[in-house]
């Protein structure tokens, strides 16, 4: 996949560290590729669900912010990213000292692209916890970017 | 819609406050009816994305939790509560003072049970601005819940 | 819903009679508002699945169909509709002497149209047997509605 | 993967044949094997939208038939498949002389299971033009298969 914008790492870790929620929960921009991005996440326990696993919200964030910067690493300069839907299918209690979200894009269109997802994670051994399929959008000239 | 566990509400707002994650973010368990749930959550400059606006994870966090325990309240005792998959739609901005997230049981199935989610924000006015469907499973006899 | 186009009626009921594959099923126009559609099914043999009952691709066809022609009674005079994506859960087994799909509008946006749908099986008695969430888009100077 | 039915294959083939929306369309079953099932169709003017493609039910049709099948090939002698849901992204227009869909087991559990499909777009070049992320379900003990 061809980035448009040549400092296409630069915008996804610049707008990744916008993302105040990303630090509240611990996670760190691991890789940024052309299409692909990975985040990582340290499990901790103020995190969980009732069974103390990591909340399908926490996991849903993760994995959304990785396909939401796989897009956006294909946009052209100037774009902004929004995430228009996600569908996530939680395969196994997210159970694991740390996580890695990985989200690919699939299609990049004009206006939407569309990006898999999944969230492995790491303890005694590896394995994927939950998939995603999302669309992105890109948006042009308006003032959401700040 | 009929409670098959009298105790229904107990055991919500009780597998609420083990979700470590919920007090995280600030959301509070608002009501519990059989088949609806209720979760109110205040904003935080600390749950934001790149743009400002509430994370599309903190959106599903509670709208998850909201449907979960709208599942968990039609029940039988002693049954715990797994979500297996949902989607969801942003419809706008999650820009306001406060959020309300409903969950809703359109249909309880023996092990599957499939809800419906939307999360309101609050601010000047009052708008819809995510739409959740999700499946929910009915787990028994295995040693999920503590 | 204010549609923005008088003659939204006539749009929509030429555009549905270009799509052979409802002619091929048998499904049927009963009603266009602005924002919501309901397309008519009679069961047919030759449209089940292997115990009989409707299968999901009929199922997910009428209800498609009826959102997206939702989203198309909304758009402005020369505008086409393309389904982006879509979830369905499947309630119950689909049977029934006929069927009902109402496709509604839930927002619909510059671009992007979001809509709820669901289907009804009529027998014996009436119940949702599935139910649709759906994103349409709205294609304006593009070669795409002959 | 690893079949539990060591007669999977007849077990697939003879499900699909009883599947009358399938010979209505005119789709083949192409390839069955553990944990993937390709289906076969060529196009026909009677299966399309208004502007001349696929209609979504029918690419929805054939791509879960692979995945209810792929999940359908690797559980126990006895079982029947179900359709729980599914969500489908459109990527592009589905125009070409013939489609084949891919369904695959991302993960079979006990009662559910999790599969991704695709569609091809066969013509003057090949092209994936929709995606699935599904949910199957194991039945047994329940009259549904005949």
């Amino acid at each position: 996949m061809e980035p448009r914008d040549s400092e296409f790492e630069q915008r996804v870790r610049g707008s990744f560290a916008k993302q105040a929620f990303m630090a509240t929960i611990g996670a760190r921009l691991a890789a940024v590729q052309p299409g692909q991005v990975v985040i990582e996440l340290p499990f901790r326990a103020d995190l969980v669900q009732q069974h103390g696993f990591l909340h399908a919200g926490v996991v849903t964030a993760v994995v959304d912010s990785a396909c939401g910067y796989a897009a956006l690493s294909l946009m052209p300069p100037g774009a902004a990213v929004l995430s228009v839907e996600f569908k996530v299918n939680l395969l196994k209690p997210a159970a694991g000292a740390s996580f890695r979200a990985v989200g690919k894009v699939i299609r990049a269109g004009r206006t939407l692209t569309v990006c898999s997802g999944e969230l492995e994670a790491i303890g005694h051994e590896r394995s994927v916890v939950a998939v995603m399929q999302a669309t992105m959008m890109t948006v042009r000239d308006r003032p959401l970017e700040d």
